[in-house]
């Protein structure tokens, strides 16, 4: 039976990756890169490098599906996902079932983890559930965003006892949660801590290009350095044509 | 200067170590254990088979730290572990002063991510503020219990663009948090979630020895499979004399 992978592969450093993502690698006869469009290439360039790295011999080869557009400016925010999903689904069994022998393994790379505020399972569910062509799956865990962001930061991401909560910057935009003291911001495009009150007994730990040559991190009071993270936000994205950052807020 | 790696072994599988972490433990002159009684001698021996697996050569050694006893059942919960941390600390900085040298480096295995739920990064930071021996230290990042349970369960940790929610046992059986659609559970002594109500329209998602050749997962609704975990929870504790367990749970 036709086997996929989905193999987390950590954030931007190859050393993140682990011995069983390796193992996993070299089973592998078909990677499928999603072409994210120019400005996320420097994104397949450490997937190619990673397989370079790891893989004895040179028994694989890679296969680019292209990434639907997304309709970012859609009213409904989880629709348009989903309407997105969808379409990403259909190319990815018409690039599996073509490229894909019945006795083969294809791999999906995931940057960092493949539970965490990434679609790929999704894509996998919706391709089991349409029930075309039958295959089995395995996902491989690797480093995530917010561990490198608090190893790099040398913190706890929890002081004693307290929960953590992750959320989306879209959710940060209606305040911070009650009650909850650590709070991890995936996905937020502008720097929606900014506008917090209280931002005095807030901390901060933000990193961009985590993992990679390119990394920042700033921390510092939010009512301090919420200012030049807006704004090093702002050029960084200026200048390399995308960003991927996240932060932990820490009520003191 | 001394050097201190905080290196995250990920949980139970060696498979599990990064790339970072074998390059950082081929660079360890000194491996800190901590004797936690006979029941987790198996933890430690996954640590040294880690080292004999990924070490070249034979330049290091391991020196024992005994674990402090925590009085677990003192009314202040925050100061007890306070408490148990100071002392902890203490019997740190002994054996890191004694064993040592000025230009060597030292490392702690931490089972998981040192980041999560784990005392070693705050011991660390009670040694810098104490300042009594300067030193440098560094955290590598480990794959966590908590990737593995979902990895194993194939399931996204987040729907899409829903927050998750990581909190204890103890914080759980205040109540599910108001609103959260996904919460881990870390932890728990027990199994609290088996005392929420609307269990007919929660799942839940277990794993215990997670990684290990002992792993259990069990999933379904939670109105059906509680009494089941809660049942295998305790016959596993009695039979092995320990458990570590997580759960993922998830309004339908």
């Amino acid at each position: 039976m036709r086997k996929l992978l989905l193999i987390g592969i950590g954030v931007g450093d190859p050393d993140f990756v682990t011995q069983q993502a390796i193992n996993a690698l070299n089973r592998v006869d078909v990677f499928f890169l999603i072409d994210k469009g120019d400005v996320k290439n420097e994104l397949i360039a450490v997937r190619r490098d990673i397989c370079q790295r790891f893989i004895a011999g040179d028994g694989y080869r890679f296969v680019t599906i292209d990434e639907p557009l997304r309709d970012r400016e859609a009213a409904g925010y989880e629709a348009a996902v989903q309407d997105w999903l969808d379409r990403r689904a259909a190319l990815f069994e018409e690039a599996i079932g073509t490229e894909l022998g019945p006795e083969d393994t294809g791999a999906f790379l995931v940057w960092g983890d493949p539970t965490l505020y990434d679609g790929t399972i999704r894509i996998i569910d919706a391709l089991v559930a349409r029930a075309k062509m039958p295959f089995e799956h395995e996902v491989i865990p690797g480093i995530s965003a917010i561990q490198v962001l608090v190893a790099r930061h040398r913190l706890p991401l929890n002081r004693i006892g307290e929960p953590i909560h992750i959320t989306t910057g879209r959710r940060l935009a209606d305040g911070l949660p009650d009650g909850f003291d650590n709070v991890v911001v995936m996905l937020d495009a502008g720097f929606a801590a900014g506008q917090l009150p209280d931002a005095d007994q807030i901390d901060v730990y933000w990193g961009a290009y985590l993992g990679t040559a390119s990394e920042v991190l700033i921390s510092g009071r939010l009512s301090e350095v919420a200012e030049e993270i807006g704004r090093r936000k702002r050029q960084l994205r200026a200048d390399k044509g995308w960003i991927m950052d996240t932060y932990l807020l820490r009520r003191t």
